[in-house]
């Protein structure tokens, strides 16, 4: 039996909330279990100089922790003075995931900017991040497309992460902080809505992992990653059907 | 008639919410408006090596805002590499602020730091940060006094700020960002639940100012920061008593 | 009696000597007791990024010790590759206060830096720093109102700043460091010549302070201020008169 | 036909030349086609601050490349100040594969820093890094077991690590860079010389994949590797047979 | 009889390879003794900020030490997120020097930078750089003179660069680390083919050194410099005849 | 003939005033023609880390010039972040410089900053700083001498500095800022009372130059040399006879 009680291959409850910001193009506040974090997507008519008169958008992503989103309390990357590598590990994963389902042609010469803030960590908070962050993204396109009347809708499908682990001799799903610092694999999947993989990174540091622990790691993922799109298709509503691989999504 | 047809010498609606991070030794969601802090505090039982060995605790805090607190999207200090002057000012006149109501002989030799995150700003951030950080640091002193049953309750008075102007002709309480920006005097003040001043920080940059508009300001900060007092005795419940003005707090 | 045996209301000797650097277009070495600072001014044809096409001017202060103006060495902020919280804040309070007497229209899109560096500390290097840098600032806007023909002279005003505090039960002008440290309530005061309030900045860490300890301090400080500009009214000779309230600033 | 005429399973010729250093503790240059790195084990009798006490030793990684490794000249990250994300996260992923195969208590009390310098970079410069790493590591445990007489080899499996991924409709084995910048899909892979999986980290940026693809690109790497352990197994002689499976790993 | 036998005025053994690196302009591999660097130059089309629209060209250097180049291990400057003050002072003497031999007009507005990276280190790493730094600029200047069919050569003489020093009462040749270490007064040379000097660095740390142990240790400069010269115009082949000093190199 | 009627052999007028910080354990200002420096000595009872436990003592010196000291205002370095290369490589030359004639034996486990600041700029800042610091050095040593008795005073010899080269086709001693900008050589020379080499720093990056001119420079900087360590004895006073060439010093 999991901590919580939880089945093998339960997820945690997760809570989406969208527009809790006034000013950001998109914003959701996600919940999964104890973890919380706030995502916001800032548009600017602009792309970064590496990117410049390719008629072509750009989507990054930022992350940090609150200094108490954690049992004892971390120092602030700005009061060090750098990011860990940790945080550009996490924030580099996150850009490039949510860029594997923009159409950065469709998008125009324009950049966004997911700010994925987390307020409490009790595992996953990059898994998390990610999915809350599709949202965000999805809400502030769906402006820009109305307001820019834009020919095609640059989203071209769902996206959702969960983590998988093995701990003791169990492979578990959505693993909480104390699940995972016991686990001796921990793996990190994204998968889109049509059932793709978009990241997979997985890790045996205390101990390898054999080809049939990644099989049935797999699988958990994507039973999460389908009932987490569902969610989020519900949190958008009618923006839901905009993105291309929209009425389809279920086929993951 | 201001802007929201608030009176001159009215506050914006003031929530305060504890107990908001399962981690935290004291945690607190304030939102005055438009703007919202997030404030936790925590202790830690070792003091700054300027503090070493003299048998006192020590109150410090720090301040930062999200990325997309405001209207266009600021860049993160921790990619900057450094704090602004601003943030350092802002959190070195919180920490000061606090440590005026505490009693660090008390406290022993332990620090507590309180960490101010603004969620979203409308004006007011640092005195809306002092205001709601007094609660947090307040639930975590009282967990300690109990955990190590301290002779003596380390704080020795209430704690709240409001920032006063003078927009046009008109001297006004608890600018928010758009008064703000139109204001020709902006001041600070922190002030005690026996009304006594901790700070006062007044500037004229476009223009300077007269004693009747100090006057004016400090009276209007008076009224504001009473009525805040009343809500953070509210929000601390039983707490609020072990505060050694406790009791005579009213006569401000 | 006060050390050195000054009276409650007697400030420190003051001296100032103008153009004491070849190079500067305003310079000025000023010393109050045993503080002693070097203010140049610096013009440079251009201004910051976020003033660039309004046609306005920019006046900003940097501010600095050397490492051995003080009893024991300090290291130097360039070897710590970073700027302290309390530098950044008096540089930004000397900028401030010099920009509200400055008409930033009449001055053209030019930008003007003062340099304030601590040869020797004392108690009051800011409230020095300021009363200084306001006579290198009206020499440089003197050279270049006359070498552009400005149809305006852009200082508005005469600006002057010293400390106040409440050290024991008595209320002190002018503190020396021995003073300051043994202050319950320290308050910077920066006035112009026609008596208005340009900045207050009160704190009371260690106790919080009275309303008629305020009004005691404002006192002190006014007599003080409007002393200090007398002097600098004689250390600018004609270009004094040039000074809007010039002919007035004696109302203080 | 691929480039340079392999076939989608041929590896590039790898070399790898050990005891290239007279100072390190051990050393090895390797080259895979025209990708050149040199790996210098340091053995330090002290662990990191987080390690103390618990009678365990510690093994980390550092990676970079000289500016003129690429096509065109990098910057270096100390003139720039800081290592970039894409470094941090490359001796992050190196350490932690070095770490799985170490028996970390059998160790002891001591740190091996094992540094992976790019000469030249031609694709594949963090699984070349490993590779190389691994063997610089063996070499280095060896001195010290033979020094402290060491009750048990504290290196538990080979590691090896090599890049997969799809060019077109085509999965590929070993990418150069012109294959790699064209490529779809790509994934690096580390296995241990029993067969079982250390790190997956599959990316696919420009378009997702499908399970089939993942599976393919699995059984490429499978091979890859097991030849790679071989060299290695050949360039560390002696060593080799101290490797607890040593005997058996050929099984792979 | 010094370390390995050698004769006070007789230099280690030199080996010079080229071509060393497939992208870089110019490329050398240089050994003397255990000490061995790798240079590498870049051309660029553009040139620093201070020389735009001078119509001259730039040359500099930047200098790295591998982290274990040495007995012990040394942080990387770039995870210390600063250069040394040695460093600094090094590449400023690398650039320095190839500058005085290079007609930066004839060079067109392009810069050149070297990267000297040292694999090992056994003394005299500084002066192991020039000499072969200077090779890889001119094979990389030789490039560019074809290239662009410059009508003038831009190299206008040969460098190269020993160190001398005084250990015991002895003057010695080309120091190893061993030697330095024990050295009195230590000197880098830098001479042109035409027997000229371009920097002498001389430092008697320990103890101050008289005229006469300066020309002692001038004239063993002079004679291996003359000695490296000559394996240099070997090492270019055809190049060196283009080298304006080139058929007269000789009469140093 | 020079710039202000100077010989080629003739100096700048020089001043020498002590004991000019009221808290600094040497304190000496120093006028070379229009440069001018303010040097203090603190003595710290430790030594930095790479020198404890031997019994000895360290010096060391930090330069920095005031961003007005010169034509145009430079960037402070604080501000910058970091110490620019010719800050570290001229405060690295006056620390190594003064140790040449101090016993670190002699003066005990103890530590001597120079803080060499430069007020305004004319050429030669290092060279006066060296002249300057010296004497600083010299009284901080002296009250270290008395207060602890020291056997032995730590001071071996005199230590002064100055600058000579080559502009046009003459050789000149002690180049204000206009002549060295026109130089085609440059040479700094350090020497002691005993008329010895400390340092000779000689760059010709304009043009190489011959052993003849090496010649002349020496001579012209041996001149200067020996007046200015007349002027160091007289503002020294009884200190002078102390240091244990002080008798013998004139033979230079």
């Amino acid at each position: 039996m999991r901590i919580n009680g939880r089945e093998a291959d339960e997820r945690r409850p997760m809570k989406l909330a969208v527009d809790i910001n006034k000013y950001a193009e998109g914003s959701v506040y996600i919940e999964v279990g104890d973890t919380k974090v706030i995502c916001t997507a800032t548009v600017e008519e602009k792309v970064p100089m590496f990117m410049k008169g390719q008629g072509k958008g750009w989507v990054t992503a930022e992350y940090s922790m609150l200094p108490r989103a954690t049992q004892t309390r971390n120092q602030r990357e700005s009061a060090r003075g750098k990011l860990s590598g940790r945080t550009m590990e996490i924030q580099r994963l996150i850009g490039r995931a949510l860029r594997s389902v923009v159409d950065l042609q469709a998008l125009g010469e324009r950049s966004i900017t997911i700010d994925c803030d987390v307020l409490q960590a009790d595992g996953g908070t990059r898994t998390t991040s990610i999915t809350g962050a599709f949202v965000a993204l999805a809400m502030a396109v769906n402006k820009l497309a109305v307001k820019h009347s834009l020919p095609v809708f640059p989203i071209t499908d769902y996206l959702a992460s969960v983590s998988v682990g093995v701990v003791g001799e169990q492979m578990l799903l959505d693993l909480n902080y104390e699940e995972d610092s016991k686990a001796k694999v921990d793996m990190n999947v994204v998968m889109t809505g049509q059932g793709q993989f978009v990241e997979i990174q997985g890790t045996g540091e205390e101990k390898p992992f054999s080809r049939q622990e990644l099989d049935g790691m797999l699988a958990l993922a994507e039973k999460g990653i389908r009932e987490m799109i569902a969610q989020q298709r519900e949190a958008l509503g009618p923006i839901a059907l905009k993105i291309r691989s929209g009425e389809t999504g279920a086929n993951i």
